[in-house]
């Protein structure tokens, strides 16, 4: 019999999901937009009828990635993205709609995982993925298994906070990491970071510039977006320099919006965090890009959960 | 039968030593001088002869806390307040002479163990011990084990930096939490604080002042005095609530000289983790001090292993 998972990610603006077998083939995946749905449970029914008839008796388990997802409880809890308020009971809501066991977790976790079952740390045990995106999250695996803490909150490291009384953060604190690494911490640099360059720079005649922008120009000798993206790189490096005093893992895993500029990046965050690295810990971690931007990631890490 | 551990723990400048049972009673100890032995061969030979006869056939195993000593490889590895150099195999040493399975873990592994096993942590399976010494040291328990990462040199939070371009660290780099939050880090404060106290404080008429009369100063008003211990916390709580963004742990254990200050200096600590901490973690994460203060938590630290 063809074993199959349902991977469901669900985000601010869109839930993706599909189904996908043991060796990451995806079989079936559809995006409906999170807002149209009144409730959890009108999202998860909508799902499931969307599920092409054939492969349901095939379903061995369904996996959830989103925001705030709390593997412990099964809920979804107050999530600040999400068109629904308070604590959502959504392992309850969706074992009863799919009749199957179901496991949740939050996106960044469900994409570590996916890494680990699919992606580009299929060879590790030890390694954090680091998701840079609107903000950035993070899934922390020791000895092969997701670090979750006592209350399932653990793996919050876009809150570890960088620079004293720093950039003011969504969470209302200061100098947040994800207020300089992650796709909206870039554009904030073009605001906030000064230069002498920054008057000639070709990303002020770019309407509403968002990260990949600045990528681009910055590729192409920009020489202001140059400062944003070695600035970027600094402050990410030398927090992954920190975070190995932690958990000294194998690898840091990149994955996200500005990841995906792939090598440019990649290279300069290594050699900040080569740099900062106390010596026990010098060459002895990589920084890796995922590998699943290619393929539906989303999808991908929510089903690797069902494995 | 009765079953006895061996537990040894390695200093600079002491090695203590001794049997305990499995409710952690200490059935023999013993201290000797880690300089007087020219390699770990004659110190484990006198330790294996200073033991008891009538108790040798009780033994289950041995359990050895070091300074730079790696639980996977069994070795200690360039520890550079030992006076044996190199790369020393201890473990194969240990089970050479006594004949039975050794385990090697640093010191604040040990205690982390130690911890859970005897001391104020046998309630938890996600907590962090911090010992607060000469340096600071971190023993991480995530479900229940130690994080010992990809090589077994997890844990290194006294080498976290919380200040760019702070106070010099032995390691080379700037800024290392043990260069402020440890007994060295106290003496530093006294010579590197500025503050219109410090003319009237009366530090400066200890001789050579050690982190313990700051301590007791400050609780009889000393403002200075105060000021450094406020200092102190105000660095080390705000790294816990750094530290909480990686594991959420239900506690961290505070163990070690200016620990044993106890309420006070745990109160403060409490205090300013709180204020920095994340909202989704406040409230839910104690600081504890140290039970094993007034057991001999080296040799408790160290026999733990074995069970």
């Amino acid at each position: 019999m063809n074993r199959l998972a349902v991977g469901i990610d669900i985000g601010g603006t869109n839930t993706v999901f599909g189904l996908t077998n043991r060796k990451g083939e995806i079989l079936f995946e559809e995006s409906i937009r999170t807002k149209d749905f009144a409730n959890a449970e009108e999202l998860i029914q909508t799902i499931y009828d969307l599920i092409p008839s054939n492969h349901k008796t095939s379903i061995v388990g369904v996996g959830i990635g989103a925001p705030n997802g709390n593997y412990f409880t099964g809920t979804i809890d107050f999530a600040p993205n999400l068109p629904w308020s308070g604590v959502i009971p959504l392992k309850h809501i969706s074992e009863k709609i799919f009749n199957i066991s179901t496991t949740i977790t939050n996106d960044a976790n469900a994409a570590a995982i996916g890494e680990m079952v699919y992606g580009n740390a299929k060879d590790l045990k030890e390694f954090i993925t680091i998701t840079l995106g609107t903000g950035l999250g993070s899934g922390i695996i020791v000895d092969g298994k997701i670090v979750y803490g006592h209350d399932g909150f653990a793996g919050e490291l876009g809150h570890f906070r960088v620079t004293p009384n720093g950039r003011t953060c969504n969470c209302g604190r200061k100098g947040c990491l994800e207020t300089y690494a992650s796709s909206t911490g870039v554009v904030r640099s073009i605001h906030e970071l000064n230069s002498s360059n920054k008057a000639y720079s070709k990303i002020h005649k770019v309407t509403s510039p968002q990260a990949k922008d600045v990528f681009h120009l910055a590729e192409n000798g920009d020489l202001f977006c140059l400062e944003i993206i070695d600035y970027t790189a600094e402050i990410l490096g030398n927090a992954l320099a920190e975070f190995t005093t932690f958990s000294s893992p194998k690898a840091f895993i990149l994955f996200g919006g500005i990841a995906q500029s792939g090598e440019f990046f990649r290279k300069k965050v290594n050699a900040v965090m080569e740099k900062g690295m106390l010596s026990i810990y010098q060459n002895t971690v990589e920084v890796r890009i995922s590998t699943l931007h290619d393929k539906n990631a989303a999808v991908l890490g929510a089903s690797s959960l069902v494995w």
